[in-house]
């Protein structure tokens, strides 16, 4: 590790698991999502002494390779939450929701840039980052709320959940695109169609296939005897190192087809979603992604340079009023079916970024599409439009209950106890 | 990572662990502990052309790194089974097998080792090395066998937990020796006694004080009601963040102290064991262990050099007999008054040495105290005793049947329902 002790590194490792948790759990105090504080922690630590004291300076390469393997996993765990036959089961209202609160999101970002600086590549890159619905923030804010069960919080979610999966190929066209570009316009479309082709491909064969096959055979063999077990579990594996291993050998496979590592990662997930009845790894996989994705935000935080915020900061400032108005105003139209009240809170529902528009931009960074300024750009609006989703979502929930007089709403003080 | 893309190190990851988790399943197969498997894949990586083709020629710090994080929670994860609560009840034999099964391997290595070479040192720590008994591979092969109700067995995993502890005792005091020798005596005798000090602090302060102040807090509160349950719930931390900051931090400490980061680990996994019922965070480190541990594993194979075994085969085969031979006649003495067939039983259940003689090499090769082809003997002796006592321990316990005609022992098929 050019020279470092292992002494050295294990003193890093636990002073920057320290710091971030430490101030993950301050943001969960302030009601703030415990990603914000991890992020942060990053920014204290890369832009204070901390760095120089800690010899961080000197070789950041293991801290790279301890995020990229928690954004994997955590993509993972969110394709695990992603079944392809729950999302076939949304229906419309989400669908229209999901696909509007790509398509004008994705379109303000690329203007946006192409305004500013004509360059493809980085529109695309921005445009994609402006796509992505943080389900776990959502969900969570929701939930925090005990509002799991109303209409508006299915059709959020659903279309959140959607949204995922959408942002999986816009990343994979805008990576296509910006490898292709230079070459000619036939070598965009033949990569663009690669990449799509590979999203499409593993989600047939692993998502539909593949549980097909397994309930024709189900039904082939009859319901299972309590009596077979003894023969069934010589052959059962322990399904998390099965798991990783698909979920790391779909990742290898994404970056030698040219896509992202975490598109691996994300359809290895969904392929497991079919599967959660015979390889639960859902629970295996949280104390795994409780140690290593803090390192991913710390990493994040680390890569934003305060010293450069001046120059940047309107730039950032007009970029979150754009996520939030045309994710509002986009889903918010695709909803509008269920009356005004209701569309205000699924738009309102789908403006927290979370990490999937920082997982994208630092993409484009790792790939030098992007400049460290536009990160930090993109890192300042994932943020920005996390840590004021849950204030507005109480409002816009508030103002359905007095306009429609709505009752049942629990209090919030009882939402501690989820 | 000395330019190393991101996208490669992920395919040395994924390689490495796709061949460590097959060689460990085809291992299990064959009735030889996984471990085995493990370290297997690192030889083979390392002595083939995958060690070219992996480029892991250029850079195997990554590995390091989580090979001593795999190692630290790995050994955490012993001491979570090690509560010093329970090491008082083990009884007077176990502890007589225990001490005598440590002084004897570790004279024997100790004294071979200052005839061949007449470096102190190197024999303090092939000493160590000899001393461990692994309690899980023990605790594995007789539960394997469906025998964890028998006297014999009860004594074997008390005094292999006993002998964890002496053996982290005795590598404090020889890390405290070699780090001190270069001085004069009264530096031997003060990082020595320095060493013991922080291992006896820790479990003083972590293992007796602060459980008997959690009890005596508890008395004054009296019985907790449900009633008090939302107030409690409202302080509670996850166990798991809490339990990976004072692992890592204590094992931090240990190496400012100048011993070994693991000793840090198991200390603060002894601790943890004491408050089970309050933050149980066994099951949250199954997970992470079962993804890092196999790293250690793959190091120490890829640290193994096989085009140098010629030399020292010979070396590997004597220090492994004496290993089998003091260890057994060490731990039958101390449980004599059992009587000689159940004394057998004993000494050949608290043969194999797993992973803790091999911890302790690794210790002595990274501070250049032995020689790369020594650590080889080491992990031959490791290995070797490691493949030899599950037959071995089979034999004994049938030796014992047929001599006093015990019946009750079940038969060796239904052990697989374990």
């Amino acid at each position: 590790m050019n020279g470092l002790s292992i002494e050295t590194v294990l003193l890093q490792i636990f002073v920057l698991f320290l710091f971030a948790k430490v101030a993950g759990m301050v943001c969960e105090r302030l009601k703030v999502p415990s990603v914000i504080g991890e992020i942060f922690a990053g920014i204290i630590i890369a832009n204070t002494i901390l760095f120089q004291w800690l010899s961080l300076d000197v070789d950041l390469g293991l801290f790279e390779v301890l995020a990229e393997l928690g954004v994997i996993f955590l993509l993972f765990a969110v394709g695990l939450e992603t079944p392809f036959s729950e999302l076939r089961k949304v229906g419309g209202t989400a669908m229209k929701v999901a696909v509007l609160g790509v398509v004008l999101p994705f379109l303000a970002g690329f203007a946006m840039f192409m305004a500013i600086d004509n360059n493809l590549n980085e529109a695309l890159f921005i445009g994609a980052a402006m796509v992505a619905t943080s389900v776990g923030i959502t969900a969570r804010v929701i939930s925090d709320m005990n509002l799991t069960r109303t209409l508006e919080s299915r059709i959020i979610v659903g279309a959140a959940v959607i949204d995922d999966v959408l942002g999986m190929i816009v990343l994979a066209i805008v990576m296509g695109v910006a490898m292709g570009s230079e070459g000619g316009i036939l070598d965009i479309i033949l990569v663009s169609a690669e990449a799509v082709l590979f999203v499409l491909m593993v989600i047939f064969l692993g998502s539909i296939l593949l549980p097909k096959l397994r309930r024709r055979y189900a039904e082939q063999r009859g319901p299972s005897s309590p009596l077979q077990c003894g023969e069934r579990k010589r052959m059962a594996l322990s399904p998390l190192p099965f798991a990783i291993v698909v979920c790391l050998g779909l990742a290898v496979l994404a970056t030698v087809a040219g896509l992202a590592a975490i598109i691996g990662a994300f359809l290895a997930g969904m392929v497991f979603a079919e599967f959660k009845d015979k390889w639960p790894c859902e629970e295996d996989f949280h104390p795994i992604n409780q140690f290593l994705v803090p390192f991913f935000f710390l990493y994040v935080g680390m890569l934003v340079d305060v010293s450069s915020f001046g120059a940047i900061i309107v730039i950032a400032i007009i970029l979150t009023l754009l996520a939030i108005v045309t994710k509002w105003f986009g889903c918010g139209l695709g909803s509008l079916s269920m009356g005004r009240s209701s569309a205000n809170i699924v738009g309102v529902g789908m403006v927290p970024r979370g990490e999937v528009g920082i997982i994208i931009a630092n993409i484009g960074l790792s790939y030098a599409f992007i400049t460290e300024g536009l990160f930090s750009v993109v890192v300042f609006m994932s943020m920005a439009t996390t840590i004021i989703a849950p204030p507005l979502l109480t409002w816009a929930f508030r103002r359905k209950m007095d306009l429609d007089g709505v009752c049942g709403m629990p209090e919030p003080s009882s939402a501690e106890n989820e």
